[in-house]
């Protein structure tokens, strides 16, 4: 049985891929190259697609930048940096890209219906600090109903389902599932700079930093400072 | 006030873009080029919406092909001619692309979002023959779901509106709408081969000419035979 794996190389995705193997599945990885600042989360992605087994692993290509919606991750708009978690709890944060799961979910969709996947799996979490609105469990229940009825297969009485296994899980504890099912974390990639050597300050390397730190384990990589 | 309008060109979305226009929207036009048989509709969407006054029109690019997912759209796959409107009624097409209309809709929040429009235009029919099951009001008000829970904009209060004004109307009465409204038909292009005149035997074809048949207009396109 195969299962899609929406896969961005950082440590949600990550883990969710590790999980979907742990399950059973044939894991069919999907990435996005959408314009996003950086490219070097794609290297990571592909890095995890080998060592979880991923039967393929496919990278989307558009570009959201035409239309930017001023995100920070689509344009020059400088990241915050070095805020503290009360900060990075108040509203929608400047990273948000507008409907980027609902992009990212629809090719997910397509690509399961298109190689009989039963599952799609993304490693939304809307716990520590995450504003995103399409990281919450109503908005992934309402994606579920449009997997159902907008697909010849959901018509046909086979749904195809959607899975959001991290949504309510707090990022020490992705930590720990994570290190058990055995994710190399060394591979994967978390900062919103896209440089080689993580930042270690944008709110992306901080919340890792944290995660790992409460708990209890190391993290691998090496920070800028 | 801005609307989002999904174009290919067609009777269909080009009536639609007409409409928003009548009800006093400025309209943002969007189409794909999303590795379908043929760019030829790209043409006509681009005459389209010059002709609407669209303020722009974007051509957002992305390649289904990598997974095929066995459409004749997408594919070498035949498609089928001449047939009657009882096997265009049997089961859903073999044009049907694996969430191609989630796909596209996604994108269309997208940019209503990046540029503050209040809705987004679709032409979708589900009447007439069209199995297609991401064309049905029941998907596309689970769509809405998604549009009010997956955005910055939902969740602040200002969801954005889908529309979908063609869904339960007959292709008779999209042509006299669409008349009424001025939509110039020699601009539109609704055959599936793509070749520069139209085959006047693919389903989309057939339905066409006789919608303007029943409606008792005259289609100004020339038929290849």
């Amino acid at each position: 049985m195969k299962a899609v794996v929406l896969l961005s190389g950082g440590l949600d995705s990550s883990t969710t891929a590790y999980l979907a193997r742990s399950e059973g599945y044939e894991i069919c990885a999907v990435s996005f190259d959408y314009g996003q600042r950086h490219w070097r989360e794609l290297k990571s992605a592909t890095r995890i697609a080998q060592m979880v087994g991923a039967i393929e692993h496919r990278i989307v290509r558009f570009d959201l930048r035409q239309w930017g919606g001023g995100s920070a991750l689509t344009s020059s708009l400088e990241l915050p940096l070095d805020r503290s978690t009360d900060e990075m709890g108040e509203g929608i944060p400047v990273t948000y890209v507008p409907a980027r799961n609902t992009i990212f979910l629809a090719f997910g969709l397509s690509y399961a219906e298109a190689v009989g996947a039963e599952l799609v799996y993304i490693g939304a979490n809307a716990i520590d600090y995450s504003g995103y609105p399409d990281c919450r469990p109503d908005y992934l229940t309402a994606m579920q109903t449009v997997f159902t009825l907008g697909t010849k297969a959901g018509r046909e009485g086979r749904p195809i389902r959607l899975e959001f296994p991290l949504v309510e899980m707090t990022k020490p504890e992705i930590v720990l599932l994570g290190d058990r099912l055995g994710v190399p974390w060394e591979k994967t990639y978390s900062c919103y700079t896209g440089a080689e050597l993580s930042c270690g300050h944008c709110d992306s390397c901080l919340l890792r930093i944290a995660a790992f730190e409460a708990a209890g384990r190391a993290d691998p990589l090496t920070y800028a400072g």
